[in-house]
């Protein structure tokens, strides 16, 4: 068998801290008994709680920190008080020391990037890191980054993002080369922002062998699953997500209030409560749980915090699936041959074409 | 009885054209018995298709145009050989010379706009026009706003977007003071960019009465329902609302696949049927069809290039009711009342806080 995955948990993440993370660290262990974890986070608090989790604590080593990075801390702050000392930063940390392979939180998504960039510091040649999510489509699961971690991106970053995305989708969706959108709001040449055009030109242009760049996509494209790897800049990937999750949440209470208002309905619910269930599991939250930072040198995921112990076990699952694949590795390697070819974007010719607006009248 | 409300109509518009947009005028003429119309279009098309129509016909007056604007056209190549002599241009010179009271039109957005801003000219005091779409929510219908007019927004931009939102909002579905959000990465005061922490921060200072501003609302709430009126520029608008679309279809898709995976549940099915067929039609995006262009010195009406007769007749009756609850006159008294205060935001200091990172790293 191979080398155990070690996985660093910040116990004290999440709007309920060790008594969510535990729970999931257990159900994730149940599923990939070769998991072993480093849980960072407040004696007092996970102690006793561990001792509820006898298998997981049997597969950790438990490493004590006095500070708990709280939900509502700005990131500066974070990094004033919890640097070196944190739960949050000692996990982090333990991914830079290569004592753990990746690191999980549910902390505070601002404070954990902010303390990954400055504990893992980016990759060569990449400026900017970038949140990664598993979006489900009608055809299975596609890359869509970034989901936060920066708002706006030039064309270089938006390259960058569509290369780790491509690389991310082969280690965790086992596809040979991903197809790559790049967002926007028109699927014509001439529409858009002008870094998205530029973008676009160069990764035509590039014909990168890692990853097959198919044009812009529009916001259906997401669901509809048209490219492997959706690409955009944080404030974008933002709206969209959580614009879907509150589409998915207003459709299930339109679908709730429909089957409960006549007897037939009733009667109907009945007979179909097993498609029903399905349903629920394919649209669950839960599933998804698992924000990938990608361009740090080192992995780390984000939580949602809201989550309980089987979403937590996703995230941590989704850690564990970027180990084995080797996600780091793949990021590295097509750097390495996208930066030997010289191909960077800062040194390219503008499009010729200046027409930012939609209209096309200024 | 009042007076009737007269609509011209771009005949030549949209996928099919005159065979879409005629049984459409039929059908919004047998809900709102009052309307007349002016047709715009090219007399060989049209003529033969109105025969059909005897009642649209009765009530119509025709005028025949030599211009079609095809969907494909830039905006600057309509104008160069639209203007004066399309069906498009036509229609919205109605408009403007009073001859109507609404124009509506299934043609080219862009094209659409960029005729609507030549020919009927921004309103004094707005620099831009936004399109305004009814989004359906958990609550019942918001104003979401820019949806795809313009890339971009700055602070006085985003605040006479409220404006106008708001004033749709009063005319629409008669609400006395709209509450307003400002669509956002998360509503904590120091997220997001510069320009709509500026616009949060006047939009709170100045106490419109026309309007109620609730903060920052994030992608979910728009189908939450939180705000009557969500206002953000055109690229996020369009990519948010084009995202709920595809999360709508991928939702209504896994249902079909959920409901013919067995027999009981094909039973279920058939005993819940009327209430599939409720949630269909509260999913139909014929409902919401119809995009408001605000800003300008007269109303069109956008409908979608690919709708039927029957999502055409919602885009009419949108033009129909805009006209009705005197939107224009609402737009131009909200607009005097915070002119007269003064109440510019480019004369306003930056805000002290410039943390534009998400993370609050440079």
């Amino acid at each position: 068998m191979a080398q155990p995955v070690t996985i660093a948990l910040d116990a004290m993440g999440g709007d309920l801290g060790a008594e969510m993370v535990l729970p999931g660290a257990g159900i994730a262990l149940e599923r990939r008994p070769d998991i072993r974890y480093l849980i960072f986070g407040e004696e007092p608090v996970v102690r006793p709680i561990l001792a509820r989790f006898p298998k997981v604590a049997a597969a950790s080593t438990f490493i004590h920190c006095d500070v708990t990075v709280r939900m509502e801390d700005k990131p500066s702050q974070a990094l004033r008080s919890g640097r070196r000392v944190s739960s949050m930063w000692r996990a982090i940390e333990a991914v830079k020391k290569r004592e753990a392979d990746v690191a999980v939180s549910a902390g505070n998504t601002g404070a954990l990037m902010a303390m990954s960039k400055f504990c893992l510091r980016t990759l060569a040649g990449i400026e900017r890191p970038a949140i990664a999510g598993l979006w489900p489509t009608m055809r299975g699961e596609s890359v869509v980054l970034d989901i936060g971690a920066t708002i706006g991106a030039d064309a270089q970053q938006l390259i960058d993002f569509a290369m780790m995305g491509g690389a991310m989708a082969r280690a965790l969706l086992d596809i040979e080369r991903p197809t790559v959108g790049l967002l926007n709001i028109g699927v014509e040449e001439v529409k858009g922002l002008d870094e998205i055009k530029t973008a676009g030109r160069l990764l035509k242009e590039a014909g990168l062998t890692s990853l097959d760049y198919i044009g812009f996509v529009e916001g259906d494209d997401i669901g509809k699953g048209t490219a492997d790897v959706i690409v955009t800049e944080g404030f974008t990937g933002n709206i969209a997500l959580k614009t879907a999750e509150g589409t998915a949440r207003q459709i299930s209470s339109y679908l709730r209030a429909a089957m409960g208002r006549s007897l037939s309905a009733r009667i109907g619910y009945l007979f179909a409560r097993g498609a029903f269930r399905q349903l629920r599991e394919k649209l669950d939250p839960r599933r998804s749980n698992g924000g990938v930072f990608l361009g740090l040198d080192g992995i780390v995921i984000k939580s949602h915090g809201g989550t309980d112990g089987e979403g937590f076990a996703n995230a941590v699952e989704v850690g564990y699936s970027m180990v084995r694949n080797g996600l780091l590795a793949k990021i590295a390697q097509d750097l390495a041959v996208y930066h030997r070819a010289g191909f960077v974007a800062a040194a390219a010719e503008p499009s010729a074409d200046a027409e930012s607006s939609m209209t096309g009248v200024k």
